[in-house]
């Protein structure tokens, strides 16, 4: 495995596979598998999960990491084709990701949307003019419309959890004080979508997921089994579900519109998932969550504290996934 | 030993245990003790010795370490619990710790006072709320109210030059231009009377310890065989000191009240020591001092640079005292 | 070797040794050389190449590191002796630095120039103060005129690519939107000197290099039988030249006046290298630069996306001689 940047890029049976190494390497740890191997880490943008896992996952393969965070300790990157760079940027992507590509067996880099160009984000613009450059295996850690290390965890998550393939999965928007991106619904109704559940998106009226990420969905969907729907209708949405994802993004109405988006998100601060918003859904639902989660904000204490809660084992299966693709793209055969 | 959090823990015996076994691997290194073993390092607020003696230390015992710094490169957590979290921070301790650690074999947290509360600092609020949702080995690298990693290297270092345990030792405040956490002083003044010193802690009026901080030195001065007083009287308080030990705090008259902090210090400019503050003091008189510390504002060149300082030799220390503590907490047996 | 703070330091027999013990660790690695060796890193100013392959220069060689930097999770240092630290600074590099070096096997420090008093600058004054009180082999990874391992990395460039030892050298001043410090111009035009290369200096008005750094390289080419000269005639500098390396620097008339260096640099936008400026150039005249570089503002995107360009390279090496540094100064004999 050479890239791992969408889990779209992979059959089923993959998917499946890399899980299944994920199962094995928490069973039986292999100390020495990446030895010598080196992971070089590229955060345009904060981390806490992705960070230390990514480190630790190295090292308990036998491997290491390095770390550079532009504007925290190194400078700004810029990545548009062409610019005259008299700004804020002081060196080019075109340089900067060969040179850490050369020292480094493999690169991770996050790299959030910029937030104001619907077509350039779905085209991943920012992270595919670092993948082009890039000559050494890649692991997208969160680009402006995925995040497939959060979804491998996710459905690793729900396979621990032996939730039904057939089972209702209701993505729901939560109120967030300020818009965050489209990349982990993305991934996520993407993600749910190709494990076969029948995918249900939950959210208010100027918050639909663009029509391209919902098609894509759709045609897992569609290949998997399963279906995807969306609703502004909480109840019909949580009715008989299995599992409800809660998840915080801005106005696609239009797309990074922040005035618009302000006065939305204005009236929707009920958007909480409370105890009540599993009246309706299966008995044993859970609650999913990617974290950070803004509590008695996005979630009430209640339910994250509750028994319904898996947001801190999704977050234990990120370094298990991890590991998982670090020794397939990795260890010496 | 599962938590490091404060030396009022540890009988005597085991602190004298811990002390041999810094002496034993400074001695003899065990570079495979904590092979395969990760200590997840959380960073509240900014380090240069402790960051650095805790990733060596790891690595020194064949383990390593990731990094967590809340505001480089993460984002803010909070402490508080049933928070409503529409403020700066986007995650609560609740989900960060348990998560952080999960990847690893033990964590180490630095969190500085909050300074407006002063029950809530002594009672540890902010610690305690991480290190009850941790289900790993722990270690205090530094609260609201203690230090205890300083406060070993600190006794190790008094043991290395010998200064015999009836000794005066003398907690002296120190001019700063700011206000600083009771972290150090409280930790200092209770492991001097642990180690069985006669302690006299030296301040001018406004900035006495708080009376839990006095009490808890007391009774350990009394196991010990010691005393603790306080004044501020600087020729009494020198007369006769083994070890002068500088320590910069806030004024507790009332606790972080910034106004009288402000005007109370600006008349304490002459609370830098001098030469001539071991006038009165045994010849052999040591000045001690955990770092960082402000040159001819805090303690002048002449006593830094000369032979009574041993205030580097406490930072050297830091190290074997922390792979003590790692060690005891990870080695398989 | 204690020491590697500058090319001048070494003979030219010790330098090729360097580059040959370089060029060994590229075709046979030796994994375990430095096995339990750590190198502390500290870094008062932000760093991707350097912090990144230093990181990985120790691992592959089986060793480790750490990184300290000030206003990034650390605090302000100081460096000027007798300060009275009542500003920013919290700590004097006279504690610090003794205290990292104790915790590591050997240190590596970047410190820009101050850019005010030139003198205090040609004497390294800050580097100075801080290799004075380290007890441990040092590592310049920039100062504020010197900059040994890009210059080392750049020699191993021009090896690799068999640019002749007498062929024309043109360090060529470039447009930035900042002034930026001397240290890549002066380590450069004394790396090419000592080389034996005939370097040309091409430079608008008020951006002479300091005389001090001139006479150095001279009497470095004196030495390996090569020329210094200086001019601001593109036309005859570019002349038959095999290289041309670009670098931005500020004004040094007089050194350090931001106004003066603005309106200067407010007429040289068209100190671009462009393709025309290979018309009177050797065929194959490469292009060197030290990263980071701003595009289509000091270097345009033809130059450095066609053959000419060897900025990767030159990159790349920073690996191989870093390495070469840490294995001369930490491998067990």
């Amino acid at each position: 495995m050479n890239r791992f940047l969408d889990l779209a890029d992979f059959s089923r049976e993959e998917v499946l596979d890399l899980l299944a190494l994920a199962k094995r390497l928490q069973e039986k740890p292999e100390p020495q598998a990446l030895s010598g191997r080196t992971l070089g880490l590229l955060f345009f943008n904060p981390s806490l999960r992705t960070l230390s896992s990514c480190q630790v996952g190295m090292t308990r393969l036998g491997g290491n990491s390095f770390v550079i965070t532009p504007n925290h300790g190194s400078w700004q990157l810029e990545t548009a084709q062409g610019a005259v760079m008299d700004g804020a940027a002081a060196e080019h992507v075109r340089e900067a990701i060969p040179v850490l590509a050369s020292y480094a067996d493999a690169l991770g880099i996050r790299a959030f949307a910029d937030g104001h160009d619907l077509a350039a984000d779905l085209a991943e613009t920012r992270f595919s003019a670092m993948a082009a450059v890039c000559d050494k295996p890649l692991i997208n850690l969160e680009s402006a419309v995925n995040h497939p290390c959060q979804a491998l965890a996710d459905w690793k998550t729900m396979d621990d959890l032996q939730v039904a393939a057939g089972g209702k999965f209701v993505l729901s928007w939560v109120y967030h004080p300020r818009a965050l991106p489209l990349a982990v619904p993305s991934a996520t109704v993407h993600m749910a979508a190709m494990r076969g559940m029948n995918v249900t998106v939950l959210r208010p009226e100027g918050f639909a997921l663009p029509t391209a990420i919902m098609d894509k969905a759709r045609s897992a969907a569609a290949a998997a089994g399963g279906s995807v729907s969306e609703t502004n209708d909480r109840d019909e949405a949580l009715e008989g579900a299995q599992v409800v994802y809660a998840k915080e993004w801005g106005t696609t109405a239009p797309y990074g519109d922040t005035e618009t988006d302000a006065k939305l998100r204005a009236q929707l601060r009920d958007w909480q998932i409370r105890p009540d918003w599993f009246e309706r859904t299966a008995n044993d639902c859970r609650l999913m969550h990617c974290l950070p989660v803004r509590r008695n904000v996005a979630v009430a204490d209640e339910v994250l504290d509750g028994p319904r809660s898996v947001v801190r084992q999704e977050a234990f299966n990120r370094l298990a996934v991890q590991m998982a693709v670090f020794h397939r793209m990795l260890a010496r055969q």
